[in-house]
């Protein structure tokens, strides 16, 4: 038989109501009163409803974090300082994952259990944030925007400095010598792919450098992507000097595929990542990349939407992380007789 | 301001109750009356409170998953196919993680958030299960026991064959001419590590070989963990032939150190991992390790606790799923003249 609050009333000589004032720390009951009753909560192993309390409160202290795939790495990182941040508030975390191509159940998010979503997933033109909005629902974007095409923000967002950290690598490798440069993207359907991909492409066209369409590959966020994307890229006619992989996990996707086919990196092939995550860092992959603090983004989240929970009303900010290159082992320059030739 | 039942049942001609009978599936509603109720539900972008709801129902249709670090890929390979199979079954999943060292906040697994828990990271003596089975509320073991020492299971658990598993490996190395063996293990409070390395250790001396103190080091399950334990069995007066890491995560650590100290695998040393995760099939990896069906884990903990639901008093059951050695690139029989020699 599970402990009643009228048990815990009962030991502590208090009336029920009493029980459940001290336990969610109502001012009204004394310090005094409130420690009799958690004292006699504790010995009789009670732990309040979440459900009563709810409904008494109108709060639910949790927060729903909704991602992609958690087998991508990327997510992992966000969602770590996520968690604890939300936690140092005050707030459990409820983590809502897509998986692969299932329709995601979004009830949870409408239906009481949450007090506030951070959506780190969404894809360009997706209705959810405005859904949530509408229904006076907190919600912060972290990592990805949905309505990259518009400039003003429909919900708080916290977004990567995609275009810098995209041009940055853009003039990595022009200055490097590299003419001959080919991109492996993600979903046309994420801002993070189409923000890279066209920051990339732009700053290419300023170096006078094409970006053809025959040496641009798009595909899911993974590891396959970049593993099929490189060999379909290297058995192009005149294969590219260097690949810009929109991100790690398709750049890492990419270096196994290299490995596999025997062609050196960088020797043969510069190759450059995004995000920075741990597995780029490694010895048996030293990934030249372009670092975004998740941190930072995670605080950033974290606050904008502690402060939308306390002003609902407030209009829709958009906070920039910036970006910065790092440089590893898979670019080097071309050497000067390749790079003045424009085929091999 | 959001819709509330009562426009759903003014829109429909029914009753509030009815609208509420309607959507949570009741049998003494006619078909006609909860398509009519369905009807006018989405038509008003209705969702039902699920507060509410579970305090009329005593369910939540949720399932709490406790993992160990998601920064583990061990975990999203694990949760992945547990999400899928607890949501064919209806039930969504709440993730609650451990982070670090901090004091994990278990409230939710026993405020009524949820109609059920699977444990995947439990540590041996942890009394939470059992605390969960006195309350009443179904629980599941997946991947680690809390009761290693006991051959009764004091709740429900599915475990990997961890001796086998690792006498398989022991007899590998053996075999291969090594005498010389090496092991990097996780946190002895973990059943998984202290049941490979103890099963390792009997193996290699039903063989005759020993497992010195000086070739074993001990760590987190973490990339760290293989990192600085190789740079340390390396550095021995007599460093290994072969070392066995005892999970994945461990022996790409170990196989990172190696490439960054120039130490070739397998030419120099042989490595041998446990559990196939992804990055263990990688080109740049090629780690030969051990397979565990994390599929099949997840149905049977799905399959389990979905019976103790129904069944809250039936006896605790163990199921354990088969292991499979997996030969890829980082093993190698000795030369015979090395494999003759006691020492290099």
């Amino acid at each position: 038989m599970p402990t009643t609050s009228s048990d815990v009333a009962r030991l502590a000589g208090v009336s029920q109501p009493t029980v459940s004032r001290a336990l969610r720390g109502d001012r009204r009951i004394t310090p005094a009163t409130a420690q009799r009753v958690k004292r006699a909560a504790a010995q009789l192993g009670y732990v309040p409803s979440n459900v009563a309390r709810s409904l008494a409160t109108h709060s639910t202290k949790r927060i729903a974090v909704v991602t992609a795939e958690l087998t991508n790495p990327f997510y992992p990182e966000l969602i770590a300082p996520l968690h604890d941040l939300l936690e140092r508030a005050g707030f459990g975390t409820i983590l809502v994952t897509h998986r692969g191509n299932a329709e995601v159940d979004y009830a949870p998010l409408f239906d009481g259990s949450v007090d506030g979503v951070v959506l780190t997933a969404g894809s360009i033109g997706s209705d959810l944030p405005a859904r949530l909005e509408s229904r006076g629902i907190p919600v912060v974007l972290a990592n990805r925007s949905v309505g990259a095409l518009i400039n003003t923000p429909i919900v708080d967002e916290v977004v990567p400095d995609n275009a810098a950290g995209a041009r940055a690598v853009a003039d990595l490798l022009v200055r490097s010598g590299h003419r001959r440069i080919g991109c492996i993207s993600g979903p046309e359907t994420t801002s993070t792919a189409r923000e890279r991909e066209a920051a990339y492409r732009g700053a290419l066209a300023e170096h006078g450098v094409a970006l053809p369409s025959s040496l641009t590959v798009r595909g899911a966020f993974a590891h396959e992507t970049g593993h099929s994307g490189f060999a379909t890229l290297m058995k192009a006619d005149e294969p590219p000097t260097a690949i810009f992989c929109v991100n790690d996990v398709i750049a890492i996707g990419a270096l196994n595929s290299a490995s596999g086919l025997s062609i050196a990196v960088p020797d043969d092939v510069s190759l450059v990542g995004f995000d920075n995550i741990p597995a780029a860092a490694w010895e048996l992959t030293e990934l030249t990349t372009v670092d975004v603090d998740l941190s930072l983004m995670a605080a950033q989240a974290t606050e904008l939407l502690l402060s939308r929970i306390a002003e609902p009303s407030r209009a829709a900010l958009r906070r920039t992380i910036p970006t910065r290159l790092v440089l590893r082992s898979t670019h080097r320059p071309l050497p000067l007789d390749e790079s003045a030739s424009p085929s091999k």
